[in-house]
Parts: C-alpha cells; sequence; structure tokens
C-alpha cells in the first residue's frame, strides 16, 4: 500500500502548512519515503473546527452504531496485511513477532470496547423516580447518565506504534465513549500512523459518520501538541510519553481559559521487591525472569523494572550472580529511535558516573553505528539510594539499579520515598507473607498495580486492568489508559430532572429499551 | 453548649498560633463570641501529620465500621439541638426553618453515603481470572477495586453552613471514601463549625478510629487555605465557593510537586430558558415560581437563576409584568456575611450602571444599616448581553438579567456563547417540544443537569443527582457534589496481579464475603 505523507483532516488527505519531515530507520538510521507534511495553526484549526461540529451529533450516535464503527476499524487495521507490518518493523527496528502481537492487540482492544458499548454499564444510567406526595417537598424525576466530554487530542506513544499510536487505547476508548479525536501522530512513525489513520477515516466514512469523528495530524516539533491541547474545543487529552512531555501538556492544558483534563501516561520506574524467602529459595530463577523482563523490546516499556529492592544475604548473592550472566548474555537491541538511543546511552553513562553505583553487567556491546541499547545492571546500597533522589529519574532502556537493603524495614522506607508508579512487583514466599502484609498499604498508595510473583511488562487488556498510577506515573491516579476502566476518563455525567418521556436519552427511557444495568432509586438492576 | 473558639487537630481543642478572629451576626454587624484561633504552618503541620499517619488504617476500615462512623456522626450532630439552630442563625442571618431543614438534609448525607457504603458498588471490584492455558500467553489472575486517594481538604461553604461545611457534603463523600479530612471552616460561621466538629471528632473517638481521621482547622485569611491545598499529604481538594477561590486553589494544585485534583464548585448563573409556547400559555405563573426560585434564600445559592432567556412577544410581557409585582412585592433578606453583602450591591451597581440594561424591578429595600439584600430583576436585548462577556458574571445573590431574543435561534446562539453551568432550566409546553430536542445537545454541553419546568434551587440529595457541570461551574465537570456519585472523586482504583489469596482485600476474594456487586470477566453479578 502507497504511503503518501498526507494528514487526515474531514476525511481527505492534505499536506501540511510546515515543514515536512521524514520516519527513519532505527537500524540504520536512513530516512525513509516519503516526506510527511507538518501540521501548522491552519490544520490544527481545521481539525479542531471538524471534530466540534463532529461532537453533538457523534456522541448521540447509537452504541450498536459506535461498536460497530470500532470493530470495523479493527477489521481495516487487520486488512492492511503484510505492508503495515513492514513499515512499523522499518520505522521502529521493533521485530515482526512483538508487532505482529501488537497489532492483534490493538483490534483486541477495539473489539473489546465494542462489548463494553455493548454491555452498556458504561452509561452509569441511574433513575430516582419522581415522589409527588413526598413531605414536606415532593421529589422531581431524576435521571443520570454519562455522555462524552468533548473532542479529545490523542498523542501516539514512540513505544507502541500500533496499540499505543493513532487507533491504541486512547483512541479506542475515547471514540467509545463518543468523543471525536484527534491525533497527533508520533512523528517516529509516521507510515504507520498513517496507514492506520486511513483505516480509521474508511470506517468512520463507511458508517455513515461525520468527518470530524477522526483527524490525523503530523509534526517533527512540540508546537503542534501545544497548539492542540491549547484549543477551545478540545476537552480532554490522552497522551503516553516522557515525564517532559506529560508535563509541559499538562501546564498549558491547567493554563487555559477553560481547564481540561490531561490522561498522561509518564514516568515510572516499577520497582521490584525481592523478599527474603524468595530470594534464598529461587534466587538464581528470579534472576532469569526478572532479566527477561527487564531487557524485553530493549527495555522501552512504562513498565520496565527499572529497579530492584532486595535484602541483603546469600539468596541477593545467587540472584545478583545469576542476574549478571544473564545480562552478560543480552544481545544489544535496535531502539526506537535515534534519540530515544542517545537518552538511554545518557541515563546510562549518568548512572556509571555515580560514584557510589557499581555495574553488575552489561550486556553484549552495540554494533557499530548502530542505534542499538546495552542492557546494563547497576547496584548501590540502601543509603546511596536514599541520599540521592535523581536515583529514582527513569532510565528509559534495558537498564536497572539493584538497591541492597539491610533489612525489610530498611527495604520499605525506600519504597516509602518513592514517586507514584505504574506497578510495583513483590518476589514472595509463603514465609514472606507476613513482611508483606505490612508492606501492602505502602504498595497501594505507590502504584496503580501490584504484582506478586510475575513482573510488570506485558499489561493485559482486561476489565480488572490498571495502567495508571499516582503522579508522575500518571498526570492523574483516578483512571487507567488500559483496559475497560479507561472510557470513564472521557465521560461526564448529566443529570435530567423532569425531562417528558419523549426527551429522555434512550439509556434512561421508562422500560429500559437498550436493556442496559441501571440503578434505580439506587439498587442495582436490568430493569 | 459551650463554644469554646478552639480548632480541633488530633482530637483535642487548641488555640491556633495565628491571630483570633470572631463571628459576626450579619443581621446587626456585631462580633460574636467568642474569638476564634486562626491556624499557621504549625497547625497545618499537625493536622496533615495526623491525617497521613491515619490514612492506611482508616481507609482499611471495614466498610461497616465506616458505615457506623457517617451514621454516628449524623446522630451527634442531630443530637446537638437548638444550639447548633441558634448559633447558626446567629452566624448566617438564615430563618430558623431553613437551618432546621439543611441540619435534616446534612444527616440525611451522611446516612445515605452510609448506604453506600454497605451497598459495596462504590469498591467497582471487577476479577478476571487466570487463564494459565490460554495461548500463545496464559492470562495472570487480575482483580480490581477502588480505594481512597488519601487525606482530603475540604473548605467548607458560607452558604450552606451545614450540609456544605464542616460535616456536610464533601466531608461525607470524603469519609466514606475513607480519606482522612482536614477540614478548613468558613470564618462566616466558625462557632456553627466548631460544634459540628465536635460531633464529628467524638464520633471518630466513640468510633475507635484514629484520631487524624478528622481535624477542624479555623482562620480568616487565604493563607491557611493554601497553606493546606500546597500541603503534599493532601491528595484532594473539595471546595464550594467563589471562582476567585477556587481557581486560585486549582493553580496551586496544579503548580505543586505532585499536582493533585481540585473539586471546586465555583460559579453559575443557571439560565432558564422560556420557550414561546410555555410563556404564552402560562408566563405569569412562571414568573411567580421563577420570582420565588431567584429570592429564596436571598439568592444565595450556586443554583439561583441568574439568567433567563425568552422569545420576545405577549407572554414575555405577561411573564415580565408578573415578575415586576412578585420582584417589587419580595421583602429585602439579610444576606450571610458583610462581605457578601458588599459585593452583592457591587454586582447589582454595575448592572445598575451599564447603559444597555434596564430595570425591570426591584425588591423592598432593605432596612438601614442592614446587611440586607434588595432583588433586582434587570432585562436587555440578546445582542446586549452578545455584546458583553461581563454579564455571564455570577452577581451572588437576588438578581437576575432577563435576555429578550428575537427568535429561538436568537436564544440558542446566547445559549451556545455561556460558560459552563451546574444547571439548564427550561419553562415548555408540548408545542416547544421540537425547538427543545433541538437545544438538548447544547443544553447538556453547557450544564451537569437540565431541568424541565422546574427551577434550579433544590438540589435532591439522590442517586441521579448531578451537582457539578463544565467549567467554571466547577473545576471539572466529570464528577458531582451532590448525591452518590460523589464518592467517586476520592477514590482510585489499584490492580492486583497474582495475588495470594491470603494477601487480597476482602472485596476481591474468591467467594465474594462481602456480597456486593461484582464484574467478573466483564459480567456484573453477585457472584
Amino acid at each position: 500500500m502507497d504511503i503518501s505523507g498526507e494528514m487526515l483532516i474531514g476525511g481527505a488527505g492534505t499536506r501540511g502548512s510546515e515543514a515536512p519531515f521524514r520516519g527513519v530507520d532505527p537500524a540504520t538510521g536512513d530516512e525513509l519515503d516519503p516526506p510527511f507534511g507538518g501540521a501548522g495553526q491552519a490544520e490544527v484549526e481545521r481539525a479542531c473546527a471538524l471534530a466540534w461540529s463532529a461532537c453533538d451529533a457523534y456522541r448521540e450516535t447509537g452504541i450498536e452504531a459506535r461498536a460497530r464503527l470500532l470493530e470495523s476499524i479493527g477489521d481495516g487495521i487487520a486488512g492492511i496485511g503484510d505492508a503495515l507490518i513492514e513499515r512499523t518493523m522499518a520505522e521502529t527496528g521493533l521485530p515482526r513477532g512483538r508487532i505482529e502481537g501488537e497489532r492483534t492487540r490493538t483490534v483486541g482492544q477495539l473489539r473489546l470496547f465494542a462489548e463494553v458499548l455493548r454491555e452498556g454499564s458504561f452509561l452509569e444510567a441511574r433513575i430516582d423516580p419522581a415522589m409527588p406526595a413526598r413531605t414536606p417537598l415532593p421529589r422531581s424525576d431524576l435521571r443520570m447518565r454519562m455522555i462524552a466530554v468533548g473532542p479529545v487530542a490523542v498523542f501516539g506513544a514512540s513505544n507502541f506504534p500500533l496499540a499505543f499510536s493513532v487507533a491504541g487505547g486512547d483512541t479506542a476508548s475515547a471514540l467509545a465513549a463518543g468523543c471525536p479525536v484527534v491525533v497527533k501522530a508520533h512523528p517516529a512513525h509516521p507510515g504507520t500512523s498513517e496507514l492506520v489513520g486511513r483505516a480509521v477515516r474508511d470506517a468512520v466514512a463507511a458508517s455513515g459518520l461525520p468527518e470530524g469523528v477522526f483527524a490525523l495530524l503530523f509534526g517533527a516539533g512540540n508546537e503542534l501538541g501545544a497548539a492542540l491541547v491549547a484549543d477551545p474545543r478540545i476537552k480532554s487529552v490522552g497522551f503516553t510519553g516522557s515525564r517532559r512531555g506529560g508535563v509541559a501538556l499538562m501546564r498549558i492544558a491547567a493554563g487555559r481559559p477553560e481547564p481540561i483534563p490531561v490522561h498522561a501516561e509518564m514516568s515510572s520506574i516499577n520497582p521490584v521487591l525481592l523478599m527474603p524467602a524468595a530470594l534464598a529459595a529461587r534466587g538464581g530463577a528470579i534472576a532469569g525472569a526478572f532479566v527477561g523482563s527487564m531487557t524485553l523490546g530493549a527495555g522501552q516499556f512504562c513498565t520496565n523494572p527499572g529497579l530492584v529492592f532486595a535484602v541483603e544475604g546469600p539468596g541477593l548473592d545467587a540472584f545478583r550472580e545469576a542476574a549478571a550472566g544473564a545480562v552478560a548474555a543480552s544481545p544489544a537491541q535496535t531502539m526506537l529511535t535515534p534519540g530515544m538511543h542517545a537518552a538511554y546511552r545518557h541515563g546510562v553513562e549518568r548512572l556509571r558516573a555515580h560514584p557510589r553505583l557499581e555495574i553488575v553487567a552489561r550486556g553484549k556491546p552495540a554494533r557499530d553505528g548502530a542505534y542499538q541499547g546495552q542492557a546494563h545492571l547497576f547496584t548501590t546500597d540502601a543509603a546511596t539510594f536514599a541520599a540521592d533522589a535523581d536515583l529514582q529519574e527513569e532510565v528509559f532502556g534495558a537498564c536497572s539499579v539493584l538497591i541492597r537493603c539491610p533489612d525489610i524495614a530498611t527495604m520499605r522506607e525506600q519504597v516509602e520515598r518513592l514517586e507514584g508508579q505504574l506497578t510495583v512487583t513483590v518476589q514472595m514466599d509463603e514465609a514472606d507473607s507476613s513482611s508483606v502484609r505490612a508492606l501492602l498499604p505502602t504498595l497501594e498508595r505507590k502504584a496503580g498495580r501490584v504484582l506478586v510473583n510475575g513482573f510488570p511488562t506485558g499489561v493485559e487488556v482486561a476489565h480488572a486492568m490498571v495502567h495508571g498510577g499516582p503522579y508522575p506515573a500518571t498526570s492523574d491516579g483516578r483512571t487507567t489508559s488500559v483496559g475497560t476502566l479507561a472510557i470513564r476518563r472521557f465521560l461526564r455525567p448529566v443529570c435530567y430532572q423532569d425531562l417528558p418521556a419523549a426527551l429522555l436519552p434512550e439509556a434512561l427511557r421508562d422500560g429500559n429499551p437498550l436493556g442496559i444495568w441501571r440503578r434505580i432509586d439506587g439498587k442495582l438492576g436490568r430493569d
């Protein structure tokens, strides 16, 4: 399939008014064809105007129609076939198996949100019937449902060119909620973005929905994203990326005449706690699995385990030895972009230069001239970690720091000092139970997901998943960007008081025509 | 009951380290005894430290224990008896009937949240069971529940000395959610605050809960609130008050090293739309009910109807004439504070000085020297309203502006120009249905509650209520400050992956020991 380099605004492709840029093959550093037009203020204006004009109609599209749109987008993405896989591989350096898996995940996410729509609980329909005879005052008829917040700006993530990008989780949940979406493609994979964007655009058109439901903008710098978040027609933002980028968007959003929420998933070092009994019983096995998680995908996951706490002792020595071996055997891997490769090297250099950190092991060296990340495992003691807040800074890539603690109390103190995290993982055995029970309240406060005897990479798209967590893991720990609960971030409640039956939205009509779960006078049921 | 003038930090009363202040009887302007100590940094520090230390234990208190705490607080408030009513009347100038009704509402809110706790849906328990045989990858056991966000700062509102104050809606929902609460009492009713605060403190103590679960601070200036919102141990804020105050707190919260959500309910002029058929059929009757809503409680409600849109014609003339009569007959009423009285007079003067506004009617004049608000109804045309954004500024009190529109299209344009609102009201008859249907998407976008043939004052505490709305009605239109959904603002989701059964929170254990609604593999039920 040809890639045109055109943005998608209002159904038609368009060249941008700003300087063009190209994708880069990170395996070679070579620029890829074609050039992509850059969006300027004119394109932001048009995309937002169309999204705004589509807003009222799209949010009242029936839930079946929206479910079909999502499925149709999924079919369209699957239908691009190998052209998508190959372009994504070329733009990201990620291996075929990973990209194919990510495509499956992306299509699966869209289908899961179609199920969420049909199930209907996301509407949170509530009815408190009128009580005309109540004293001293009668009660009005009150009915509540959730409606879409309005157009959403979605920022494609560099590290998931499909699943967190143009038709990724944020787009799926926003479209499911009834929000038009304006995507800013990540400049690291513009061709991938165009291919997926066309699948979305075509599905919108084939569904007979307003063309403003979806737009795709390209831009290599920060201006485009800033302009998008500042636009008064944008009512919410979905972002996955760096802490600096996320915080910049939060500031813009908070400084608008009408502040809006930003859902930014930004920064997490995903601590792993190795409890003494587990370490003593299977330190070597834990090390193997840990290094597998740490080096997976060149460590370029939001949930990459960048910090390990363990109590000193023979178990830790076994872990350290086995981890050193596994790291040393791990091949260098092409990173997503030359820029991320440079940032990783810089982050590793910072740790190497730290006077109180020592290297446990390094992975196989990078091929000359390639943008490959070499795995690094460092270690230090708890006192050093406690004394240096910079050691909490994320190094995005296959790099981790093992913190040796004299005892569990010290480990707990260190965890208490951590910033908010997406995940925290505990490796434990039966004999560690009471220690872990005592730690749990701290772990819950620190993270959106608490794992036992697994590793944090691999985020299941499910109903009970939370891919979120206290700041700075995300801008707002009350939501998730993965899983079905994600739809809620793009919804707001509206109450209808004494509306005539003919004017009520379908979800709130007597007789429950949608057959959904509703709360009548506080009682949940399918009346 | 004696009023000591002491704050409540950690169970014991305490004098503040800042200059004391006194309540004022707004009927006379006289200062009331006793003086109240003002909280400084030392008191903020102690209150927040205690709240933080109570946080983990309190949020894991069983739902039955928390329900009983709320009921016990309600009993305690009821048990203060007439001393509370009299002190509140003296500090607010509100009449006995209103205060007694507000007490009933306050106790009712606490009891309603006790029901919400026992019902258990607020926990949003979700379980996705493990699928060890799934290919290509097994699925882990995933379980999600909501947990409390942490200590909450609650700002008492001036206009609801009981229902939106020390033990008002925000405190009830935060305590229900499992959050310790630090209240900044509104300086307009410190004695009322102390009496209610003691009831809360005593209930916490009698329930055997940590003393840090509740604190009450006094302060006459803005420094106390600013220090509270800036404290790193405070994780959320509930505020009802002025736009300037709310926006100031939003800025502080957004500028923290760890930004936190602010739930500020700030500013709304609650437009009322008079549709032509309704106006023609019953313009006079609508006018009477409208003026009743506009002058209720001296107009000191967040939902006071400060703006009326109507299509010009004979129906409007009848409405205007009847409204003029009703306004002229309405007595001046004591306002909540001398400061609010001055602000109201200033707001009315601003409208009177407007060259294109005319006065429809004024209420009976204020008694000399009393802080009484005189009702005012103004009118102008749509073009004037459209040309002057200042006319959207809330004048807090019994003041409203009638906007004459040449047709419904103009009315709609004017509504489209409005900022976010708590409510929007439509007075309509059958023949107005198609016009209202066309307006509805705009009304939903503008407000948290859409009313037909009622008036917006009177906010039912119910499951389907939304007392919220787009900015600047509130800081975040995705929540409500009245009704059972309010608990959600103080909760965040946590996912537990492969936790051993013995470590799981009760809400997520196999066999559903709490007997609550849970979502298993996406299916809602009471397994």
